[in-house]
């Protein structure tokens, strides 16, 4: 199901500053027995990113009747939202533009999907980097061409993940997820308030170690960082809490503390 | 006239990788009595551009035909070709993606357009700093939410145009032109190799500079060095070169050299 404005069609207009400029912000959901998870902290995150680029965020009740209109019928899947600035006149100034467009998509899950269970991750490192833009740091915004060049440097199947850095070496992120080391029983997660995209998983996860009492740092990390600590764990809306197991030759063990760390984020409503 | 791979439509796949990514690159061109002004350049960019992203690149004769058809009727307007890596299914693996998708529009001149001559541009300093990301310098891909946010920063009508810097404070372009400044008799231009979009009109500006035997620096720039020059001036496809007649406080007299390139530029064939 693919929804514009409300209404049934897959088509948009090309003068879409969405597609002119990728001047907007998206949410990737899971979608499971018609219900879209944890979608207050995706409402939320939608509207700061908006509230980041200038952008009319939708309203409310909107975006919720084509949330279950795509979503509704669906057992097991993945919806997503666009928001744009809208269709605009040529030229960057936004005052141009029409004053938004939403878009919302539901897929059926697929066969191979990565919102099935595996048994962990296998990660590498990417070349490409992260640029520093603290005006768009966080946001999950239209313009994704690192994250695209970065997953163009491998087609190995067995490769899950690239690991990102930003240009001083720090680990920032894998290309669609974020990440979280282990060191001894306490949780590391890097900062992103000079690039990359706080994802709501990475919110999650850090309110349920919050719970648990388990201490949790946002700090610069690297790269020896990450090789030397006891356990890695990536997070997206799609896969939840997947382990890694190997980064490259480094090869991680099982980690307690992660597993249950999965199952608390399961438990937590939303 | 707006055409979509060949076809008369103003509307895209909203599943196309432009769209949900920001995944491909675009062009936009002066068209003066039916013909594409430096089109040769323009091509040749796109095609570069193409490359640096892994694109493909669009069959010349089919471009060619979409540009006649959209351009051919046009006394004076603009041309834009809007390339991006096609339709492509969830995720940023470029694999995925369909192989392709062109766009050509055309538009009239505005009356109250940037492509009429003016008297000398007034631009002001932006906030906004373009991030630095070398795998991507000097392309116009169409990720361009750092120009909008610099763009964003002033709606005075009497502000022609925004200058940014890159994070360390160095000069590095306008918000939708190329920079240059004239310091004693010889001409200086941003580097352009971490970040920033090398357009057309700056390579024609630096080709035009060497057969007149002027010496052309290409170099890290700094605001005081801005402020410090003889005279400024901008460049892009549309504006052609205009010199700049302030940047906040200061107020650049007008320059001999300035007024011989632009009768120069305007000289040179493609």
């Amino acid at each position: 199901v693919i929804l514009i404005d409300g209404k049934p069609t897959d088509q948009i207009s090309v003068l879409d500053r969405g597609f002119t400029y990728g001047d907007g912000v998206f949410r990737t959901m899971k979608v499971s027995a018609g219900r879209v998870l944890c979608w207050e902290r995706h409402w939320r995150k939608l509207g700061s990113d908006c509230l980041a680029l200038g952008l009319t965020i939708p309203q409310r009740h909107l975006i919720e009747q084509d949330r279950d209109r795509a979503a509704g019928g669906l057992a097991a899947g993945v919806l997503k939202i666009i928001v744009t600035r809208g269709v605009g006149g040529r030229g960057y100034d936004p005052a141009l533009a029409s004053g938004g467009t939403r878009v919302i998509m539901s897929f059926p899950a697929r066969s191979d999907s990565t919102t099935t269970p595996r048994d962990g991750l296998c990660a590498r490192w990417c070349r490409t980097r992260v640029s520093v833009q603290p005006a768009l740091a966080g946001v999950k915004h239209l313009g994704r061409l690192e994250n695209i060049l970065a997953r163009a440097e491998w087609s190995a199947p067995e490769i899950d993940e690239g690991l990102m850095l930003d240009p001083d070496g720090h680990v920032i992120e894998g290309t669609a997820s974020n990440l979280f080391l282990i060191e001894n029983e306490r949780l590391v997660t890097p900062d992103l308030t000079r690039c990359g995209v706080a994802g709501v998983q990475r919110e999650r996860v850090l309110e349920v170690a919050d719970r648990l009492g388990i201490e949790c740092v946002i700090q610069a990390m690297s790269v020896e960082q990450v090789l030397a600590a006891n356990a890695v764990f990536l997070v997206n809306s799609l896969i939840g809490i997947q382990p890694v197991t190997r980064i490259e030759q480094r090869i991680y063990p099982q980690s307690a503390l992660v597993n249950r760390l999965a199952l608390e984020l399961d438990g937590l409503d939303d």
